[in-house]
């Protein structure tokens, strides 16, 4: 019993819509061809450079889920036989791989664990091996929602340009833009996929693909593009040929609204306001650890991500755990899925989060261990309220 | 800095507004003589009855705040001149004592205090005294939002009962009804004074007066009541006559949204939902005020309300408090008023209202807490989340 | 059958409301004391007076419709006993003096007819008769939604003026305001009672009275005022003493939004716009006369107003009309009531209205003729889009 | 000048938008595992079964366009190099032979004309020529909003039995699905491509793919087909492997509203209405067309579709004409594309239409005639409400 009040969707996406977001999608159909969803539109391809932080690069809008987008980042940069090599650490650099072969890419995957980042010396001694630069592009994911990893892409650019390899850099920021810090410029990333309903605080429903100069000189070769997703077609002038269609109106004025609000706070600041809440997340965590039945999932604390943490829960009573909070106190967490299925909990803490969201998902986590009869250790809930204290210390 | 994410409205009203409730007011305008409007409004004045618990009464529901709620119910009730005695307890029923006395009647203030709820020994005493009869009705209010106290209805009915005085019993229910046990029929309240914006998570707007019979018999002499304020006329056939005029079809919208909610959660349990979230704050706050620098108003703990919680807070600092835990986690706490204005916090937790609604909220007055370097008790959080983890177990 | 598409409400109020008020009122509740609610109060209650055209005076926001606002203008300018002449050409100030007459004011009716507009020469042998200055206030409605008149306002202030009596002016501009010229401060009426509900295309809930400095002066003695509707308490310098108590936000909210449309447009364009529109119905409505089964039922072109248009229908087929373009077509328009209640058929034209909506609800009523075989004059299409087509020349 | 109002979207889609619709997009995200979404989701996957009119078939949901769409028909169902024939009767089916070329199918274009329907013969001709069955498929779009065409299908069908030719029969009925009548299941039809934005009454994102067995058979062998994309995936348990990935959630809901307002309505309702609605259209447009300088852009009467209306205007004043009923009555046609780019006016009267829209709209059009000086013959506001005025006859 009890529950009411509001949902608190912790799951790691779709994320809590702003009500600001809600609101601006309802709005009536409107004329495609001039007035404000051109206006509105522009503004928006304009403004997700300043997100996916490109100044050379062009951000594709996809009426699609990120899924679509992947098809989209691949069809455009690579041909039938090409290869690429997929960094495994989770589920989902391993699903665009699936999704990269289904397209007739040949698919290398460099092994990794469910429990901690890509190695880069592992993808530096892989290059070095590729002599005839055989490898067209790299797969990976800057944050991996089934394990909680936060891989590091700065390193992974310095083993391509340590080891002189060519290869595409395309990275997976679905579950990190708008959330941690991505630098596409900056880290000479040539394709960066993302989604609206994480970071970026909108309804499913929108796939963005960015790219560089780079994949812009490859997809002159690619040969898997189609007429709808081909990045030429979608750089003509008529506002529509961006979709190649109809434009997905109430969707657009939805993330109009969501890039009002990041723009507002300022993407810098929205990083650190993940930085901080994610610490506080996982003070509570490591405190319950230290004698009792939950386990953070990513060993190397620097390799746990500011956007998605998953912990392990011993004894098989996660998913009773998770019905329970989601049942009686109106928090949904999700439950850890592929390698690790139903052995932990995954919280999204990305986008429209806040402190008390943070810690009242907590304080219900730790409600669930007692009623549940689980041991945890003593301190977690002060340890985050601390964490937070000190943040907003003036 | 930090914020984003969803705002705690917890104030002592308006409360949050579920989505269920916002959305249900998203509707055009429509015809006020037949369909939908219609319909909508006599389940609405059919089902109000269930949550003010009346079967021989009848709700009337006004387009106003609760304070024009209050003049309807003296205008439809005394007339000039009439004697009330007002049982002190806070700020609400003085002032609505004040509306009375604009009205034209003469009120009686029975003394009281801002940390206690009325003493039924006081008023026993007082209608003892009243050997013509010429008190003609008691106004008290069930919680009083500005200090956080509960009267204790039953007991006034048994004084008025014991005494055999015949005054009218009139109940302000604003910051109670569907939030606490409120029993109209069988305490034999004769005038039950709501309004939307607080338990019954609807938008501000309209105001609720429950007659019994009793009060229907006092109305035929009642010199105070307008054309447009009477019951009379209010029991016309059409419905826009319930009104008296324009319906507000959009709040009425949003009011069968709410009530549907409520129905279904079912009513005992909105109030044992009440119980164990006022609980679990009061557990917290208890501890913090062991060794703190906070301390809860209401003395008695039999007397503090489920749906309001005042605390005082030493060396003045309770503004900086609300302004940095509004602006830092956005969470909106109100600041006291009337005779404490200032010194404390007022805490709504009324409506649409749940776990870790109130959990994050207490976590965050600790992160303020610690950011401001105030005192407090340990164990606050921990204490919250045990009554939680209690009242979930299965 | 048929029937699905848009609603047309073309019935005298509540009015269509706007897609941008509709989203305006769609959001959180959020804390009274400061912040967004009061900003948006303040520029209401600025912005209204541009709406009522007074700079004098004030405007106070009721929460209330037309009918409450009835009882607050009396209230606060009159007391117990004080004499008004009310200029009956209808319904609604008929109803004005049953409310004022419930309030303890002595109430006379100057005679007119449901087919006409006050004759001033009536009003000046009535004013010229009052030696003695007993008559405190003349209640007028600008437009009159039963019977479709327009009253002539200045020409009311010169038999005022002429005969130099001192009795307030006060003037029900419902069914006016917004929608056709109305002058406060430049035609010296004392008090202008308005609703949210009609030209001002917002939910019904909100009732307006604006008031300029001889009511002021009136205020002062004035005994019918309750603390909840006195002006003076509700100037005060918190936000929330404006409405007595907790503001209604969400319709505040709409209230913004439809007055920035109003403004934008510009209100004497707003007021143009109502003028074609009214011409183009009459024009089709004059054509069908000419050989039909309808006739309009002012008589005087004249006194018919740009606001609401009311026809009489032969043989008491105004009903079956009426449901049949309902059912059928969509298209709300309202039965006569009153003294002419059954028949005839009233059609609003305030607010949101445009040319198709007009020259639609136009042709949907000749198809209702057809399918009822009713009798019609030719040409009233043809001549409404001639109107139209003349006005957007360039 | 004039506008306010109600915007008409008489362009052919997206099209305008029901409150229900708008209101149910209006709802926070949710847990995509279990709940509403799944239950949402699949009842929208069996209620399109409806709509198409198959029950042999399934339908697929795409987040996309209408174009998006056509490619997951032909990638489903195609190979590499297949050979196709278009049916050309306008720009749509152009338009998707560009999309099978784009993705490496053979694409012949059976020539026609942008002013009359596909004639069954001719493709008998090329059928008949076809002896080693190297066509695949024909495409073919049922209603083409350039030319407002209806094409013949089942006469188109009963060429392919007649010849006994084994291509897949794939209609796009992107501006005929929920406008006129179409049987899937009747005319084996293979493969239909529909989307949300216009008959189906719901904002643009979704794409749907209905495939019926004889297109299941051919998938097993085509190699165009993406994970994301494929069928075959798409059927898998969990609900959101429907989409790929993530379900778009709000448009999702939006849709489960207007199916349920198909649904109730009645799908052969909703038909009759078009029909009716595009009879009323061209009663108008014949009349004007007698005499003046406007004529229907298909020849043969039997051949305008009762969900687009394309007529030509002369001198050039088609634009001229568009704009100014856009900008003073709000009323939106659109302007001819493609081969008849600028010549004339497109009308959609798809989904949420009525008859007041349709007769203000065609009232507006006279009206902007008269405002720019054009010739139109007479009669036609009173053929088209006379239209109206028989069929609501009852």
């Amino acid at each position: 019993m009890l529950k009411n009040g509001m949902n608190f969707l912790m799951i790691p996406g779709p994320t809590t819509l702003p009500a600001e977001v809600l609101r601006a999608m309802h709005r009536p159909a409107i004329d495609i061809y001039d007035g404000p969803i051109v206006q509105t539109s522009a503004s928006c391809h304009d403004d997700l450079k300043q997100i996916f932080r490109t100044r050379s690069g062009h951000v594709y809008i996809y009426v699609s889920n990120g899924h679509g987008a992947w098809d989209a980042a691949i069809g455009n940069t690579l041909s039938r036989g090409d290869k690429v090599v997929v960094l495994d650490a989770g589920h989902f650099a391993r699903e665009w791989g699936l999704a990269a072969t289904g397209m007739g890419i040949e698919v290398e995957v460099l092994p990794g664990s469910w429990r901690a980042a890509t190695d880069p010396q592992a993808l530096r001694a892989r290059l070095s091996a590729d002599r005839d630069s055989t490898i067209k592009a790299i797969l990976v994911a800057q944050v991996d929602t089934a394990s909680g990893v936060v891989n590091d892409i700065p390193a992974i650019r310095r083993v391509l340009d340590e080891t002189g390899h060519e290869a595409l850099l395309m990275v997976d920021v679905v579950a990190s833009l708008a959330c941690i810090p991505f630098e596409m410029e900056d880290w000479r990333v040539d394709v960066a996929v993302g989604a609206a309903q994480k970071g970026l605080m909108t309804p499913a429903g929108l796939g963005f693909v960015a790219a560089g100069p780079k994949a812009h000189a490859a997809a002159k070769r690619a040969n898997l593009k189609t007429r709808y997703t081909s990045w030429e077609g979608r750089r003509g002038e008529a506002d529509y040929l961006k979709y190649g269609g109809t434009p997905p109106e109430q969707l657009l004025f939805a993330l109009r609204a969501a890039l009002d609000m990041i723009l507002e706070e300022g993407l810098e600041q929205v990083w650190r306001r993940h930085a901080i809440l994610g610490q506080a997340l996982r003070a509570a965590l490591s405190a319950w650890a230290t004698a009792g039945d939950v386990e953070l999932n990513i060993l190397e604390p620097s390799q746990r991500s500011d956007a998605v943490t998953v912990f392990l829960v011993r004894d098989g009573r996660a998913r009773q755990l998770r019905e329970l909070i989601a049942q009686s106190c109106g928090v949904n967490v999700g439950l850890t899925i592929g390698d690790i299925a139903g052995n932990g909990l995954r919280i999204g803490h990305m986008g429209h989060v806040n402190a008390p969201m943070i810690l009242g998902t907590l304080a219900c986590l730790q409600a669930g261990f007692t009623a549940l009869g689980m041991r945890f250790g003593p301190g977690g809930l002060d340890a985050a309220a601390q964490v937070i204290g000190d943040a907003i210390k003036r």
